[in-house]
């Protein structure tokens, strides 16, 4: 397998995409950067890093910006980093692509460029959820604000086959994000999803999960519109957030709390590493015929290096086809 | 001030009812309890209360229960605890109504027997969140799970005379929540109401809010559809039970980490109290023609005190002569 990483993407990049994609090359994955060759070179003589045969660079003397507008982006930069991997990955001359860029170009240059499998109404952006009971799969989250009812089934389908292949979570659990656990609450869309998803046999439906079951890992795969899962996601990371920054403050008090801390260390590493986004690679772009993952804005190296993991396992794990299967 | 409080409403009633009366009957607030009088009376016995001159209990056969369809509920069961309650309350018996029943009773019941300010378009449900700097107002919380742009403006309206009235914060910042913070991002309808909420000189906007960014405090009213807002009060409420169980969890596993919990256990208990739903009261519904507040339904009797000391506030503090003036 051979991963193509677009080297100017993200808030920390190119630093933490060069240092993450030579860790991967320690466990021998096969990598092309993309990005203005001369910068990646001068920045790998910096960190001391010698040139890898596992690593590949293919110049691309553009880059897309966060703040540039996605579609147009993706049309007028044609040599920037995004599009040239993008396009390496469309030719064949990868097996996925991985990108910690702008989420918008992101998608709009998977779907231009690498297209939607034939009967997948749309493609959907799906994060890896850490919960009490080991991973789980949102999505959509963010790729579609609006959704149809029928776009629902296939969101389930794909987060389930994602979860199967990547995950090993066989026949997972599906719920449909929603204000209540009656089958009458919701909206006209959700109360038409619910009944879609219900007559749906590829599936294991399981019914509608409270937004407050998100992390209690019952549900497996969980569906919504992007919009909804968009703002689960956000508001996971803002509690994460905002507990952690709480738990330091207790523990700095004095210097019993910091004893406690010391104590405390191993149990403390454990549960932030737990809840740390960067544990769990970047998100997966279901319904495209070729994998993408979607890395973390703010991804450092080590963020960077478990995306360049997951893309090769989505890759090698046959994910596409199982999904092209249950169209 | 008199407060009407169902006793017949929320998973604990009546026992956590009536002794969260008792509690605020202590502090001098009197109140009418609605319900089943000879149950009542036992369960004083009961707990060993003996007749208070602040309380009064007002006889009501029937009760709302948490299966019931609302609309039909509240016109059905004439002689309920809740639907005998808010008629006490229309017909100023008691100036605030508390209840911890059934929510879309409890809505239904409100907008068809207290009745929509004039000119409101849509009552809300808003729920008073801790913030990192402080109570802020989360508005629709499940109301109105469809919203049109129009009602944003008056949701941060009413929030804000809310805020600045009960918990004494001038000009509050208003935040419209959204998948980004850039004023091109969201539905349509949100792009509409961000539209709506700018032009509106009664209230301080100051732009999107993402989801991550709601407990940090910097917007002290968000005003979301209720679909949304309901989501995000229960991925609150679901994140911060798994991170206290992975907490306790950490504090348990050897002796040493639980000399480390007792160092830390006053830290420990201001951490709780402060994401604790039951410290904050419960949800004002904002746009009738007199106080009502919706109390969580898992409420012990603390928390119906606290909700008890929210009405009564809500009452003094003239709410809602402040958003009639504004409307």
């Amino acid at each position: 397998m051979k991963i193509i990483v677009d080297a100017f993407g993200g808030d920390n990049s190119p630093d933490s995409v060069i240092k993450g994609a030579y860790l991967a090359a320690k466990d021998n994955i096969d990598i092309i950067l993309t990005g203005k060759q001369s910068i990646i070179e001068s920045k790998m003589k910096e960190f001391g890093l010698e040139p890898n045969p596992h690593i590949t660079i293919v110049n691309a003397e553009d880059k897309i910006l966060g703040e540039d507008e996605p579609v147009k982006a993706i049309k007028e930069k044609k040599d920037s980093s995004m599009v040239v991997g993008l396009r390496l990955l469309a030719d064949g001359v990868g097996d996925a692509f991985v990108s910690a860029g702008n989420t918008g170009a992101v998608l709009a240059g998977a779907t231009l460029i690498i297209r939607r499998l034939k009967g997948i109404k749309r493609a959907a952006l799906a994060t890896v959820i850490p919960t009490a009971k080991g991973p789980a799969i949102l999505t959509d989250c963010g790729s579609n604000v609006v959704c149809k009812p029928e776009y629902y089934p296939q969101f389930a389908m794909m987060g389930s086959a994602y979860l199967e292949a990547v995950i090993g979570e066989k026949n997972p659990k599906v719920g449909l994000i929603n204000i209540g656990t009656e089958e009458t609450k919701g909206t006209e869309t959700v109360l038409e999803a619910y009944a879609l998803l219900k007559e749906n046999s590829n599936i294991n439906f399981g019914g509608n999960c409270e937004a407050r079951d998100v992390l209690k890992g019952d549900f497996k795969v969980m569906v919504a519109d992007g919009f909804t899962g968009n703002v689960i996601l956000k508001v996971i990371e803002g509690v994460a957030k905002e507990f952690t920054g709480s738990m330091k403050e207790m523990f700095f008090k004095n210097i019993a709390t910091k004893v406690s801390a010391l104590i405390m260390k191993k149990g403390l590493k454990e549960f932030k590493k737990k809840y740390d986004y960067k544990e769990h690679g970047g998100a997966p772009i279901l319904g495209l015929n070729k994998p993408v993952i979607k890395a973390h804005g703010s991804s450092n190296d080590y963020a960077i290096y478990k995306a360049i993991i997951q893309a090769d396992t989505f890759a090698k794990q046959g994910v596409i086809e199982k999904i092209q299967k249950n169209i």
